[in-house]
């Protein structure tokens, strides 16, 4: 089965996701700056939820580049993430307009939902290659991955007491994230210099 | 003429109707437990109209990976089902909100058109293709198309009457199509070992 | 410069526009039936909206098979055609809740400005084309093309006085476009026919 | 890596910023002239923003067609610019509804960072091509990028005292643009020249 359709799907899904969170940041009510100043927590919290989707979509692009072939298994697996990952627009929305220990928690929830939807993909695509392949490369010494998942186990637990701290922890494995990462790159560039006719 | 666009565009609004539905997913008034369960219906709904929607699109997927060509009648087939597919958010938001006789039913009358308008297209898909395509080898003894239709009509009967045994129903439907059926994937592999070249 | 990415463009444009409508079908204020009667008229310009984005996508999508090359000129004359079919949800809210005079003349004007649009596309299409492309073979004796223009143009005056009589022109319009026309295909299969090879 | 699926992320965040925004068109409060006179301000400055994001995926159309290939630097540059360019619905219907200095101002520093993000990105990618690519040739004598940029910080200064002036450069910038460049066009036409075969 070709991997294409499953990867224009998917960015179909997360290009809305990305963007409908725009049309629950409601227009400041007034103009001048004590309503831009209102709008601010929503904001920060929409910059903190679009950098999440990226860091996905960044993934996804990357992971799927070293998939051969999905099955029937991998389709599921990936609508179970991006089930997770259509509630980040709810789970922002409210953090964003309610800055307590209950809706903090609630983020850290789906994050740690997608994050686990994500390994299980990484997982179910990883079976349906060899041990040797290119995917299995790319996925091994995957630390990132379960730091991540730790630290949103880590952030839920904590929101409901501090939710400040566990917002502060989310804003950790965004940047831990947008640190490059040229692992899978360099294995691409590696395997094209090898096997130059590819 | 190709089917890529065809295959594209009924991406884009699957993807579309999958995500929006979030945004009738409105935020909790408030920051605690009753809150949330006050949203807890909604949330339940959406989960199973994204089955239903994630349903549809694996089903989709497949269906056109066996197709060689469509024609104008294919095209119109395909937009009649994706017109009752969008009206999904709509039931899916109705019924989230007032769980009574007829907006349970109306989500049934939702479900039973696309149900058919899915049927009708394949059968319009295999007019333009022989008896002895892959596409009539998928197709053929497609007990689960034919049974949902009919749990879809007992379902918006009784919905009138016993409105949590037709959503039960509904839930049957989806758990059904969730149980992997490897019968494409067959088909396809078995026509890979038989063509190596294609 | 290739097609593939105005195509792709173009089918997201139209993919959303034809979903975020159902947005605006705002969910029934109660469960029983008098709740749906009351939906009714904005289901129904909800259809008739459904049917020419419908419309708009399969002549676009026609079009464009038979299209070899695309420049500077026709990407705009492209986004300007998409400008007037986004403000196909503005209307179709506007007349779905007022039917009256002037939200009715609004929504012909949309039309009559897409259609308009449309025409000025396939001409800045027609230019770079030779008189004897495939192209110019397809668009020639656009009757229905022409004759849609003129009775938008009879249906938005007519508006200000009998808004039934000009929304049964929108419809008439509408079914004219959905009876099955074979033109383009009969083209591309002769065309076919003529060099097998391609 | 491919450039394949950053194109069709991108085009599908810009195909939806392009959408939404129409959802931020409330349907006028009545049926008369003076209830669409009232939506007035708000359709012309959707008009205005939609030109804009018309000029992104156009420009950034011509730039992917003579880009060869994207790194990860690329990937969040181009992340970085689809996030400023989210915002435009944002702004645009808060200026919208308060034609006032600080939402004018808004606007403009949200053009201003996104084409600060278009030269970020063009610059990432130039990187990894040499000086004498035709990504190169296309981007030297950027004179439009550079006026662009020197306006709209004019106009966020201006917006402050003279909203309706700093408006107004808005407009003069967007049909700097739309005087058509053939540029990249010129270019790729050379080079098909030189190079037949390609």
């Amino acid at each position: 089965m070709h991997k294409g359709r499953l990867e224009a799907f998917s960015d179909g899904v997360l290009a809305i996701i990305i963007t409908i969170m725009v049309l629950e940041l409601h227009m400041p009510e007034g103009a001048d700056i004590a309503a831009l100043r209102e709008a601010a927590p929503k904001l920060l919290t929409y910059l903190l939820s679009f950098v999440f989707v990226g860091i996905y979509w960044n993934n996804h692009h990357h992971m799927l580049q070293v998939t051969q072939r999905v099955n029937g298994a991998a389709l599921w697996a990936n609508m179970h993430l991006l089930f997770w990952l259509s509630l980040i627009p709810f789970v922002t929305d409210w953090m964003g307009e309610h800055f307590a220990p209950l809706p903090v928690a609630a983020y850290g929830a789906v994050l740690l939902a997608a994050g686990t939807a994500y390994f299980i993909l990484s997982r179910v695509l990883l079976t349906a290659h060899g041990d040797d392949s290119l995917l299995a490369r790319a996925l091994s010494r995957d630390v990132k991955g379960v730091a991540s998942l730790l630290i949103y186990m880590a952030a839920v637990g904590l929101a409901l007491f501090r939710p400040a701290v566990a917002c502060a922890l989310y804003v950790v494995v965004a940047l831990m994230w947008l640190v490059p990462d040229r692992r899978i790159e360099a294995l691409l560039e590696a395997e094209a210099a090898a096997h130059p006719s590819a």
